[in-house]
């Protein structure tokens, strides 16, 4: 194991160098001696103030060359950890140089940091002492080759894509917008809650959900019984029955004999097996390959959760109960939607934050989405510069000034009222859906309120109660409900959000005027019900921020996974 | 909205008094008026040193009573954010009081924070001199009365349940460890990675797992489409393939007469419509009610992902394609068991956290476990010690001492079998299971080796490879594999997690001798044909882990939504 074979001195040396970076990232000196090649290039001198120390780094090959007439080798060094590569120098006398200088071999190795001569474009660079482990790759095969690929063909190799430039870049940036969100939340003394992924209610009344179910597999394993133990016929059942009456009779003798009573009783036992096995033969009887139907229908009551079940949409409506109860919380998970979408905005399986706050109102939750989407922003360019300045040079090279606007500005807020009044003003665009008040406001529409006319994020506040969730609060206008969206340049919706009907007459109304059943909300009235209190809540797309962020295209390129009709890879 | 209606000193003295609290939350300032209860009570000096300042709070009451005659209340009022509350005066002068000491009663107020008099219990309270908001409550009807209930009871009423006491002091250490987690890894260069929650693939290669399909409302959708729409008769199929061979016909009959470029494409366009109309017909006389089948079998390619899919039992497999590629990674998420278990120790929908390690192996693997499991421990002395403090007071005298101890124990490191010599030799005590080499240790052993024998928790490492799954890595004994599992007092097994086998012919071979099938693991094998890296990881379930830090019983009331055979509320 690795300290085993460990020469103290590079132990201390890790730790040297740990104690030096400016995060803690010195506590990895408790359980490994590699160093992140972070640790190394991201210092502020560019790693060139650690030559002379001693380290142990791996990574993978980016670009190999053997020089010197095969004297010697370099190779540009990625772990994963940043962007940026650590240039390693080895020797052929130190190992084969062949292998190596293949894109894609690994490499677990250990060495000296020297400064590289003058006028290189590194601060820093590793000369090899000895090589620890080698995964080899055979370039033939190998489906990732040093020369640039779309992000298309790289979604048929999930597995592998994490190692180009682009997705771990776009892994990164997303790592930090997670932990940005959990730590927005906590300093402002919000509790995370773990709503439930498998759930029997319906947040939006509407959505296309996917079912949850064990149905197909019991069916599988009863006809896979059923192959190795037929049912029972009918004269095994009958004879099965004799045996009861037999058994049964002699009883009755042995009692109006007046026999013994270990006689007796091993008569009685006797006659109670001979029951038990009539019995299971019967409800064996019963079983029927094929999923259970009652009344013509599947009978859900025999599925695991003894009725159907679905994967969440939203978790929005039982984060309301901790939120009664806990005042400010929030979620974040993943959600569902199964929608046959082909486009490049949405994905069956995506990830949602949602903060829910009591005694909070519509203003309270603009204030807390602007300033949550400021800290995101932020965190990015405090924590992720040179993954940032990857995707401007690669990706869009708007992507930082977005950030810093974003970070910066005021957002703009206007009710929903004044946007249609805009744009039913606009000369200068013909939108494809035609504006006028009472429509839902169309990507297009959207997209031109922040990108043309205020140049900015915008907040539209106060929609028709027509197009907007039951649970929406009733303005008193009783024409508009106190819904929210926080629209931004490039991805349009980015935050959705409301006011939630804290009265409880008025929701019950509402849910009846929309057509729904009030049973399935009971428990959501009863919030309403016992201690009813003003709160509100929005919903942030995880994806749509990081297509925000890096100004990527396609949503399926932006999580690890991507889930979409047709295809569930891995 | 809230602050347009606030008078403005008071928005400076809560400003003042965030400033002063010791963690961030002043930035809640932002975007709210209201000060959270724990940041007075929970003041080193309990709240006295803000004597005079005005503030707004909001909170369910968890006592009231009328005192000096009715002209005044004492409230106990409770936000959610510490186990503290806040003592509430408020005269009859203010509001009518009847109502307001109702238990389970929502108020939002502003007044003056008070020093009370000498020698009561409090540090402060806050004397009423607005109620802005009220929530009442029938105490006839309230499901949570102010008895004790029994967390049994709750269970039924899992969206008002984090209103009481233990609920809501173990969402907050909950949250605590999930936060924890989030900064240990951060710290140490972990990237969090969403790993699928829709799979196609099966880690353990025997889990019992939920089926996610829309197959069933894609056939109810059909129903009801074919209810409206009903199937084409053989008659109007004929009709229209008449309609066809004719339209055919006169097209013939105008390009033989040499008929005009105009009536031949009219003609043309005719026949195509006939075609169309002809086609789709056809193609809807092909619909079958009921679940699409193929060969008898249910028809999985008609399904969403046009295969069969899961809900995931654990994101290794897919978590170790990103290790092999950024080094060192976590994912933190829900995961699913469909088993009948309906103990205190099993749930259907579970949190697991899954780190995995690149350029690392068992015994950096047990480094990084003990440190995550101490920091978990250490953080929640820090940060949430008066929740622990109500949970020794009322659930686990040892809760604080057991973090305490293992916060600061070096864990003690056994192999199986040592483990196994230890428990054969085991004389004061009959395990129900008998021990020896090769069986997988029960609970019983697993707890009796960190309670009784080491008092600490224990390490045990190098399991029989017959019992551990395939990935495991393959020790050179060829007897057991490079797996461990840390046991702790009062749960026995918090992680289980190893070494995988990075060596492409060895884990082909171990896939084969298991009996499973080679194809669905083929992606997997890409890892070890392409730059393999030797690479570890663990599981911590988190839930586990809850119970743990807080001693109660049933793992159903350490979950805010529990999920198990039969129950699936909300």
């Amino acid at each position: 194991m690795a300290s085993d074979t460990m020469p103290p001195p590079i132990d201390q040396m890790a730790a040297t160098i740990l104690d030096d970076s400016p995060d803690s990232s010195a506590l990895w000196a408790q359980f490994s001696d590699r160093v992140l090649i972070k640790t190394i290039v991201s210092r502020s001198d560019g790693g060139g103030g650690l030559a002379g120390q001693k380290v142990r780094v791996g990574g993978w090959v980016k670009t190999g060359r053997e020089q010197g007439k095969g004297s010697f080798a370099f190779l540009e060094l990625n772990d994963g950890s940043c962007p940026a590569n650590l240039q390693v120098i080895i020797d052929k006398e130190v190992s084969s140089l062949e292998q190596l200088v293949q894109t894609g071999t690994c490499i677990y190795v250990q060495g000296e940091l020297k400064k590289p001569p003058e006028g290189t474009k590194q601060k820093v660079e590793l000369r090899v002492e000895k090589v620890i482990d080698v995964g080899p790759v055979d370039p033939a095969k190998y489906p990732l080759p040093k020369t640039k690929l779309t992000l298309e063909f790289l979604r048929d190799f999930v597995h592998l894509r994490p190692r180009t430039n682009t997705i771990s870049a776009v892994a990164r940036i997303r790592n930090a917008l997670a932990y940005a969100t959990h730590t927005f939340f906590q300093k402002h003394g919000f509790l995370y809650v773990h709503t439930p992924i498998i759930t029997t209610s319906d947040c939006e009344g509407a959505g296309e959900m996917f079912q949850v179910t064990t149905l197909f597999s019991d069916a599988e394993k009863l006809e896979k019984e059923l192959k190795q133990h037929p049912l029972p016929s009918e004269s095994e059942i009958e004879t099965a029955k004799l045996l009861v009456r037999e058994k049964g009779d002699i009883v009755t003798q042995l009692k109006s004999a007046k026999a013994s009573k270990v006689e007796i009783s091993t008569a009685v036992s006797e006659l109670t097996r001979a029951k038990d096995s009539l019995a299971r033969l019967e409800d064996r009887s019963k079983l029927k390959p094929g999923l259970p139907q009652k009344d013509g229908k599947i009978d859900y009551s025999r599925d695991f959760f003894a009725r159907q079940a679905f994967l969440t949409v939203s978790g929005q409506l039982q984060v309301e109960g901790f939120a009664c109860a806990l005042s400010s919380v929030y979620t974040f998970g993943p959600t569902f939607r199964a929608e046959h979408s082909h486009t490049s905005r949405h994905l069956a399986e995506f990830w949602m934050v949602e903060p829910e706050i009591a005694f909070a109102d519509l203003k309270d939750n603009m204030n807390c989405a602007e300033a949550y989407v400021k800290f995101l922003c932020q965190w990015l360019l405090d924590n992720c510069l040179d993954d940032m300045e990857f995707i401007v040079k690669n990706f869009d090279k708007s992507a930082i000034d977005r950030l810093k606007m974003v970070a910066s500005t005021p957002f703009k807020r206007i009710s929903y009222t004044e946007a249609v009044q805009l744009l039913v003003n606009v000369t200068d665009k013909k939108f494809e859906k035609k504006v006028e008040w009472g429509i839902d406001l169309a990507s297009e529409h959207e997209r031109y309120l922040t990108e043309v006319i205020f140049k900015k994020p915008v907040i539209v506040y106060n929609y028709p109660k027509e197009i907007k969730a039951f649970y929406m609060r009733l303005n008193d206008d009783t024409k508009t409900v106190a819904a929210m969206d926080v629209l931004v340049p490039k991805v349009g919706e980015l935050v959705g959000g409301s006011q939630r009907e804290e009265r409880y007459e008025v929701i019950e109304k509402r849910i009846l005027e929309m057509g729904l059943p009030l049973e399935p909300y009971d428990w959501y009235l009863d919030l309403r019900r016992y201690g009813t209190v003003k709160h509100c809540g929005f919903g942030l797309g995880f994806e749509r921020m990081v297509l925000f962020a890096t100004g990527i295209d396609n949503i399926r390129d932006v999580i690890p996974f991507p889930r979409y009709p047709g295809r569930a890879d891995l």
